[in-house]
């Protein structure tokens, strides 16, 4: 977390924090300082579970690196993006009668590479972006950036677990894929035609193991080379570019 | 030009550049000081142009933010890698009976999407990257840090005419592709199965009208959305994985 981003989407104390999840206001997060204790504790809890918040706990010290006025022990992101419900995201693809493309991102923490991914999902016609409440890359103002606008033009959807959203997708005839450098099948073997939930995985790690071993296929770009693989945002790229290939060839 | 990278591969001083130089050390550019003459200048002009290194010329205040010894009217940035003579990696090609794939980078001027690309290309099986000697992202240490080591496995080539390399490519029998947004066809209507130069145009522009004008075919990357175009490294990304899909297929 940079200094430089003191200003721009930070709201504190504990009246304006509160009235803005009370509000409905979009939040990001809330940081709340260690050892916070007593009814104020209780309804900071409460307003976040019930607005689907990200609740932090940090020291004094993290909270004093962000703001320089008093913050009372609480710091909350304003969020710099209207976020979507996934279901009103599906109902207007639907009713347009789309071939559903959402694209979900399995901790992303870089902001670039979110920024990055996000234009040329905008860029390939992905419907939405699904990104979880926790251990995502933050939406800030370098992400938006990076992403040239299109985080202000492509739904983006935060929801509470991938495992269950994409199981939920998959009820509903929704194919999971995912790239997973032991797959046997290369990119372009497999069928990308059909209502498709591509899943980009972590820069480190790939895509988790809670959401490959519930996947419907698996599949490799090919590669050459001594270089481990493409960098996330470039592979994600690479996929997309495939899903449009295979449906207008 | 960032300070932080004053120590790690510069040399100054009349002496020590001129040593460098004659000593066929690789040299990125040298930069003299306005307004030096004499004896020294010739010498130095006439290093640089029998090197074919880059000889810029700078007011004091620029060479003073460099380096903070004494710098004597004169800089040179050591290269951090070795580059390697088209000619050399042509024929090692030919000798393993591979069909070329070459990559041009035309004004690419980010560091981090010039080793992105290099990244991409060394997973792609990239025979050579082709970097003008003027007007190049520079290769310094973000460069090869965001490449994850590729700049040093992938042959890079640093020529002094794009426009003249390409038609020297193109005479032996290469085919020049680029992207261009007024192409009539798309890229995976392209055949991209012979021995192949694809130039990567800078982020603003594209590829330049004098490269432009003279390549064997263009193409358009399919996109929806109305973000104008992909990042170019993902573009560059995309057009790699269609080669090797077509290659391969």
């Amino acid at each position: 977390m940079r200094r430089e981003e003191q200003d721009q989407n930070i709201i504190f104390g504990r009246h304006p924090v509160l009235d803005a999840l009370n509000a409905g206001q979009e939040i990001d997060r809330v940081i709340l300082q260690q050892g916070t204790r007593g009814e104020f504790e209780k309804e900071i809890r409460h307003a976040c579970r019930r607005s689907d918040v990200l609740l932090q706990v940090a020291p004094k010290e993290r909270l004093d690196r962000l703001v320089r006025g008093n913050h009372q022990g609480v710091v909350a992101y304003a969020a710099l993006i209207q976020y979507q419900p996934l279901d009103d995201v599906l109902a207007s693809v639907f009713e347009r009668g789309e071939t559903p493309l959402l694209l979900m991102l399995d901790s992303i923490t870089d902001v670039r590479n979110l920024g990055a991914i996000a234009r040329s999902a905008e860029c390939s016609g992905v419907h939405a972006l699904i990104l979880p409440a926790k251990g995502s890359a933050q939406i800030n103002a370098e992400a938006i950036k990076t992403s040239a606008g299109a985080l202000h033009n492509l739904p983006v959807c935060r929801v509470n677990s991938l495992v269950s959203t994409m199981q939920r997708l998959q009820d509903s005839g929704v194919k999971a894929l995912a790239g997973d450098l032991q797959a046997e099948h290369l990119l372009f073997e497999t069928d990308l035609t059909g209502p498709l939930l591509l899943i980009a995985g972590s820069e480190g790690e790939g895509v988790s193991q809670a959401l490959l071993s519930r996947i419907n296929e698996r599949f490799i770009i090919p590669q050459a080379g001594t270089t481990n693989s493409f960098n996330v945002s470039v592979a994600t790229g690479i996929m997309l570019y495939e899903v449009m290939r295979q449906r207008r060839g």
